[in-house]
């Protein structure tokens, strides 16, 4: 806003952010959304319509003059809501839960408040300063080693995604491989994974110039839940060594995207670590678990790996976008992304006695989220942040045992943590291809209600349905209806077979 | 939170979500931002603490035990607020600010409230299909052609930052040039750009593997205002192409970081079309003034490029992190980074009837950003934000005029945006060390009073003073107030000379 400009004939008088205005119009939205909380069960958890629904039934131009608030949030009402699948919903329990809390939604709004573009330590010394201290309250909370924390030798870093998590750790593993090997070498490295890794691996490598070739996704079985063989991974290094390649990277999974299943560290980081791999954890869902000292063993071995990721979207409570990247040796990741251009340039980045998170990351700009993390942490404590990880969990066990106890059904895979992977398989007879129809039509039909929302995956040729407990507000009462349902909808499949 | 679990014994009731008090919670922190913001004026500008001033002062660990929200807010004021740089201060004319509104604060709001994951079509219709809508809106508020339009034949998508933005459609340049010359040639690939493209771009090449030996950044110079220079593209490319390289990828600048320099568009395009090469344009800040009809000549020529990528955080009153990237042929976006998953998979993905935005970026998940677009362009209209705009530019002008006015000052380069690059150069006999000693210190003591923060860029050997107006808060009496200030900085230097 200017006043000389804004007092010239025609030009109206224009200020976005007035705080008066803000505090009338933010006070508003805070009682649509509560109230969206509120009623939020009253809406289909998938929603019901059909591709173009929006498209069709908006303007093609931006209004030329202001709309009224209250125009808008009718138009929230009317024409989103309906198309929101509603993640928030204590009936959705697809893909993996995105969690949200008062805290993190408060953390969140003090981030778009102060608006801050931290990327070096003077843009904004506070953003820089908070986001270390809490990567290593998680990481102290996950009991990492040293090695990981800003009070060891390493550090961490508030990524977007575990996608740019597992990107920045592959390009600092790829520089330091080409400065050995030469830069004429990117040909000759292979990177590692199991069939079940999220495929956000394969599409890193393929950003990075990896060959698909040179991408080995080693198959599991459903005998080994799932899980990467040490023995297979050491069979396959040593194939591509005999091959003149070189082995550059394993990404290990805690917490598999279809069935939770988890990869071993300590051995597999024992068969890299022979060959100087790069060893990367994504533990972007089940990590958050090992906070509770009943699931930390599945961390077991991390002290001998390069990076780990994890994304407290998923488990902890914090809303999108939020990865914790944590690293043993930050040097080479400022090394792969660091950028020094003059209009950059200050004493303290110069002075080394800062950390400046654009070198960490892949973009320049970057949010103050680790407000969210600070409020959560400190709104809820450990112990409740334990309970609410033990009641998910002990939530998904009554599902699992509703599966259980009934013989139409069977459980796929062990369940681990929130995940329940299940089939209706009432009658081994049937056929495989039969069964998966029958698995298809009941995902259907229950999805079609609107009253629950699940996914599917396919592993060792099955067809799974994936029931996964972790939206904020799912209470034990969801549950229940939820089963209730799946049985109401397999009682009418099976009734026409 | 589970009822059966949260009822057991020692485990205390846990609702991280209770409506009642996100309601109570969320009003209270309202008011906070808007006090925030009724008193931003009365913190300095640019922190003044020294580095690790936070970490000294917090716990090494979380609280195991919830903290209330008023200790918490005590703790933002005492701790947070002394150590951020105020963004959103009117006193803030460094880098280009990040600008924000309440619209764009109530659309965020939105977005965090439904945390819907939209990386395709069935996880959120809506988000996917508002994105489209107001992507397009834009794209028409720019008179762009219709081959960037999903009305017409090409599309939009909201990524993160410019990074991200230059980073994907590379890597669809890369592997479409990839598919024609073999694999075994990423050695060959060479991108250009200006010696004042930000430096993302370069880092962008080295992340996907192009060798730092190909990458060229052509000289510009004063006398052609620092702009990109079609003539000595053409050499470039012809001596790359004599030494049998390919020329992959342009990145022509509408307004460069240090001194918001324009490449020419389709000058740059015809040398780049003639060779195959992919265009990009990078508008990050100065796209937005091309909703002024005024400034819109600036974007001719887009119709020959390949895609185009400008950041509402900068001057469209979003706040961070938004910047909208268009590209003409969606399907090499889309081809370089789609994956298709099991669990993922769904009937409309499958039928083709629909765009899943996971295809067009780095990442998987993604936030229903296109909320805080939507707000923006409705609650304000196309009026206002051409109004906004020319208030910023209007301010800047007065800024340029007070430094023409003294003598002892000079603008370096044409003013055409927002931004004033200028320096104090009292005397020609002082010689450019000299000089550039004089403006240091005009800097560091303009910055050290917290009253106003600029930064700095050097262009053509010369240390300049960049001015840039745009915050949102900005008025004419901060603009006059900042020249008051650093005429009051340069007597006192001059005094000692």
């Amino acid at each position: 806003m200017g006043r000389i400009e804004s007092n010239l004939p025609n030009t109206p008088h224009f200020n976005p952010l007035n705080p008066r205005e803000f505090r009338k119009q933010a006070h508003e939205m805070v009682d649509f959304i509560a109230d969206y909380y509120q009623n939020i069960e009253s809406y289909p958890v998938l929603s019901q319509v059909q591709p173009g629904y929006l498209r069709a039934s908006l303007p093609q131009k931006a209004p030329s003059l202001p709309e009224s608030l209250e125009t808008i949030l009718e138009d929230v009402k009317n024409q989103i809501i309906p198309g929101m699948t509603h993640w928030l919903s204590p009936n959705f329990f697809a893909f993996f839960p995105s969690t949200v809390s008062t805290a993190g939604f408060l953390g969140e709004m003090l981030c778009t408040c102060f608006n801050s573009v931290g990327f070096n330590w003077i843009a904004s010394p506070a953003a820089t300063e908070l986001e270390m201290v809490v990567i290593d309250w998680l990481a102290d909370m996950l009991k990492l080693p040293k090695s990981f924390m800003f009070q060891g030798t390493g550090g961490g870093v508030i990524q977007n995604t575990t996608s740019e998590a597992i990107l920045v750790t592959l390009i600092a593993a790829r520089d330091k491989a080409l400065d050995v090997y030469g830069s004429g070498n990117l040909n000759k490295l292979v990177v590692y994974a199991s069939d079940q890794t999220h495929s956000t691996f394969a599409k890193a490598c393929k950003m990075v110039g990896i060959s698909p070739r040179n991408i080995r996704l080693i198959p599991t079985t459903i005998d080994a839940g799932f899980s990467l063989s040490p023995v297979q991974l050491k069979a396959a290094v040593e194939a591509d060594m005999a091959d003149g390649l070189v082995p550059l990277y394993l990404c290990v999974t805690l917490g598999t995207t279809s069935t939770t299943a988890v990869d071993p560290i300590e051995l597999l980081a024992g068969v890299a670590k022979e060959h100087g791999m790069w060893v990367h954890v994504d533990a972007a869902y089940a990590g958050s678990a090992c906070i509770c000292p009943e699931f930390r063993h599945h961390l077991n071995g991390v002290e001998r790996v390069d990076s780990l990721s994890l994304s407290p979207h998923k488990w902890l409570l914090s809303g999108l976008d939020c990865c914790c990247l944590w690293v043993k040796n930050p040097t080479a990741l400022v090394k792969a992304l660091s950028t020094n251009p003059e209009y950059l340039r200050n004493k303290q980045s110069e002075s080394d006695s800062v950390v400046d998170f654009k070198d960490w990351q892949v973009g320049t700009g970057r949010r103050f989220k680790s407000l969210r993390l600070w409020l959560i942490f400190r709104t809820y404590g450990v112990v409740n942040l334990q309970g609410h990880i033990r009641s998910d969990v002990g939530m998904a066990k009554i599902f699992e045992e509703f599966v259980r106890s009934d013989p139409r059904f069977e459980i796929v895979v062990p369940r681990e943590f929130g995940l329940v992977c299940f089939r209706l398989n009432p009658d081994e007879t049937f056929g495989s291809d039969y069964t998966e129809l029958l698995n298809r039509k009941l995902l259907d039909w229950v999805n079609s209600t609107g009253r629950v929302y699940m996914t599917h995956t396919k592993v060792g040729g099955i067809y799974v349905l994936r029931f996964a407990v972790g939206a904020t507000l799912t209470a034990d009462n969801h549950v229940v209806a939820a089963w209730k349902l799946i049985k109401e909808g397999a009682d009418a499949l099976l009734k026409t077979v």
